[in-house]
Formats: structure tokens, C-alpha cells, sequence
């Protein structure tokens, strides 16, 4: 190999219900401790991973994407795929892993994210659902979500859509996309895709999108949370378990 | 109330990742101890429930039957399925609770019980499918399981499919059904449906099938266990954990 230093990519899935979010933490245990403990262990040297999206606590992705800087190693990029797959538990997963520039970045250079966040709407208790879909327990009105969603779209100040105490002087982010459909029998499915997030912003979204599925809001309450900035204003914060991070875009170039 | 003793039938979904099965064990957690306890804080008193089937550590059930006596108690059946799903944690769901005569035995007077086993056929590792669907990396040939398939039904001694540590004179039952279908993308569902079944008959079962379908036994390797009766000859136990238990039948004198 000629260069002595690379920067490798992995596109990683994992079920987040096991962990505290991909974010390295004190005394609890994040995906990115584990997949860098597995790299070391594999290395023997410390690696850090840089990944592209903070997912919270029982969230989970699809394909987050991490990158580290590797010096002097004879392991081939692609047989980090396999080698960490068959290292890590089983609800941690490297989708990919591929030799990138050295510039690359794998959270500043990201163009657009996609949120997925299901919700199961099923009267009954279900023992399958339950560490993928927020359990809504009453009859959502899906064209009245997809009115309020098209509030969403565009290039807006979405501090009223943040957590209370995210005090960020720009709040001002581009939703590309945001809409709902039936996914299954009692399951619906929002999407929302965007340049990038706020904090807790998907889910303060959809919990919004909630109430007005219930009928307890108009659509246009999403326009006025937008127009407020008012954390207040909007729905309770939908739990985490639903949210799963599905794709992330970036520039061609 | 009339009567002042009653037997309440419990019809029960649950998860089984987070339980060393259902059977209450010294340190470790059953999904029966689980119940009992609830039962417990909610009544105020001791109770014993008994269930039908004793799935082991990692099997799941979607109608797990159990029943308890009751007495001089002002709770009416049906409360029960509420209550218990509000107690209860979100892996365990109660899916009925009703009245049943006071001679009912959930396990003695089951006269079939239906299981499922998922198998996950993807080249790629799977988060989602880990704790629901064995993770077999080969193709599988499902006209030759399903040939295999028949040498399993009628009424034969399945001494060849049981653990090798279980030694019980009687270890005759009758197959009623046994089949497989792809049910998804790199998907098979089995279906195996009996009187009654041994210890690990499921799993070893279709360990044997697997082998059969990955072509590397003929599908008379199936009749040639059931002949021999010689538990070396079947596959390797397939993982606790793409076993699901279906249904159980009772009869409706």
C-alpha cells in the first residue's frame, strides 16, 4: 500500500435499544464505544470514529455513517466489513466500509439526512412493535398529518420544533421533505428529510403531528409553531424507540 | 360473585430476548415470575400461575396459556387483560383473560400446540432479525425441506429429536402438520404442529431441516432419525431464538 495513512468509512445499522444513543459517554454504553472498542481490540491501537449523526438513546439507523483515520496498517479497507461484523453483537451491523479522501468528514460534509419515525396505532399491546414503534393508541386522520407536514417543507427557523433548553443562536434548517403513509396494518410511517437537524427536532415534529392526527389541532398549528419559535406551542416529544436514522446524503464532488 | 373460587385463563403474548424462558428458576428472570409478581402487587396475595408450554431462554410466544385460582376476589375476569398490560412491561402482553371451568389445566388438557421457527437467509447481518430469526447465510432448498418435511407427520417415537439428556420412556407424539414457505424476502417460516413436543424437538428438528436444505443430507435423512431413533443423527439444535409458539389448541367439550 503507498499511503501510509487512510481514512476509512463505515456505514453502520444498528437497533438502538440496547444503548445509550451513538454518542461515547460516561459510565453508560454508546455504539460508537462499542464499535470503537471492537476496532482496537482488532487493531491493537486506539481508534476514534467520527459518526455523521448524534442518534439519542434507543434510537436506531439504518445507516449511520462513521469514518477514522488508520496509519501503517496491512488491513485491507474491505475486510472491515466482515471482521467487525463478526466481532460485534449482533444488533450492531457494518454495512459498508470503504477507503475515503482524507478530507473526507463524515458529519460535516453530510448534505441531507432522512428520518424515519413509526408509529404503531393498534389497539392491543404488541410484544413486537414495542423497541421499534411508538404505541399511539388512538385512530390517526393521515391526509390531516400530510396537510400539516406541508407547513414543514422549506427553508425555516425551527427553534419552536427543538428542545426547550437548546439555545442555538441558528435554528434556521431546509426540510427537503416531510410526509406520512401507511406502512402496515395499524402502522404509519413519517419521513423527514432535511439538511440538518435540531435537537429532538423529528420527534417534537411528529409528536405535533400527533395531535393533529387526533383531531386536536388544526394543520395549520405547524405553521404557527414554525412562526412562534415557541418550544411551548408544539406537541409532546414522540418517544425515542420509533425514530431510525435511514439515510445520509452527500455531495458528489 | 356467586362462587367464591375462580379459574382465570390468561392467554399470553411475550418476547422472550429479555427472559430465560418462561418457567420461574432460581436468579434468573421467567417470563412466569414476571406475571406472578404482577399478579401479586396488583391482588395483594400470592398467586401461582401454570402454563402450558415451557419455552426455553430466548423463545418467544404469541399464545402462551396459563391459568390461576382465584378466591373471594371483587376483580371481574376481564379486568385483568387491562391491568396487566399496564403493570406489565412492554415485552409481555396479555392478549385474553377469561373465566374457564375450575377443573381447566392450561398444560394438561392442551391437545396441540402449533410452533413456528423464522430463518433469516440474507447475505448481509440483519439488526432488526437478530433476536427473532436465526441468521442461516446459506440458500436454502425449500422443495427439499418441504420433502423432508413428510417423513415428520403421523405418530412415530422423536427419541432422534430430543435432547440427548432427555432419557423419558415415552417419547412417542403425533405431527399433525410440518412445513416451511418463504415468508418474506431471505425469509422461511416452519410450522410444526403436535400433540405435544419434546424437549428441543423443535429446534433440533429443524437443525435437521437446514442440513437437508443446504443439500448436504438427503430429505430421507429425516425418516432415518425418526427409525433410528439416535439423537446423533439429526442436525445441530437450531438457536432458541427464531422459535415463536403459535397457537395451543384445547379441546372445546
Amino acid at each position: 500500500m503507498n499511503s501510509t495513512q487512510r481514512n476509512i468509512k463505515l456505514v453502520i445499522a444498528y437497533k438502538g435499544t440496547n444503548y445509550k444513543g451513538w454518542q461515547k459517554q460516561k459510565d453508560v454504553l454508546a455504539v460508537q464505544e462499542v464499535i470503537e472498542k471492537t476496532l482496537e481490540k482488532f487493531l491493537l491501537r486506539p481508534v476514534k470514529i467520527r459518526g455523521a449523526s448524534r442518534t439519542d438513546a434507543g434510537v436506531h439507523a439504518d445507516c449511520q455513517v462513521a469514518n477514522f483515520k488508520l496509519e501503517d496498517s496491512a488491513v485491507p479497507t474491505s475486510a472491515f466489513k466482515d471482521v467487525l461484523n463478526n466481532l460485534l453483537p449482533a444488533d450492531i451491523a457494518i454495512r459498508e466500509s470503504s477507503e475515503v479522501p482524507l478530507l473526507f468528514h463524515s458529519s460535516r460534509d453530510a448534505i441531507c439526512k432522512t428520518y424515519h419515525y413509526r408509529i404503531y396505532t393498534g389497539k392491543e399491546k404488541d410484544v413486537v412493535a414495542y423497541n421499534d414503534r411508538w404505541h399511539v393508541k388512538y385512530d390517526l386522520d393521515l391526509p390531516a398529518i400530510n396537510a400539516a407536514s406541508e407547513y414543514l417543507t422549506g427553508t425555516h427557523d425551527y427553534r419552536g420544533f427543538t428542545s426547550a433548553k437548546d439555545n442555538r443562536d441558528d435554528a434556521v434548517r431546509t426540510i427537503y421533505e416531510a410526509n406520512a403513509w401507511a406502512s402496515g396494518d395499524d402502522e404509519i410511517t413519517f419521513k423527514i428529510r432535511a439538511n440538518r437537524f435540531l435537537y429532538l427536532m423529528v420527534r417534537n415534529i411528529v409528536g405535533t403531528l400527533v395531535e393533529v392526527g387526533r383531531g386536536r389541532w388544526p394543520a395549520e398549528q405547524v405553521g404557527r409553531i414554525i412562526q412562534s419559535r415557541d418550544r411551548m406551542q408544539a406537541g409532546k416529544t414522540a418517544q425515542p424507540h420509533g425514530l431510525c436514522l435511514k439515510t445520509i446524503e452527500y455531495s458528489k464532488k
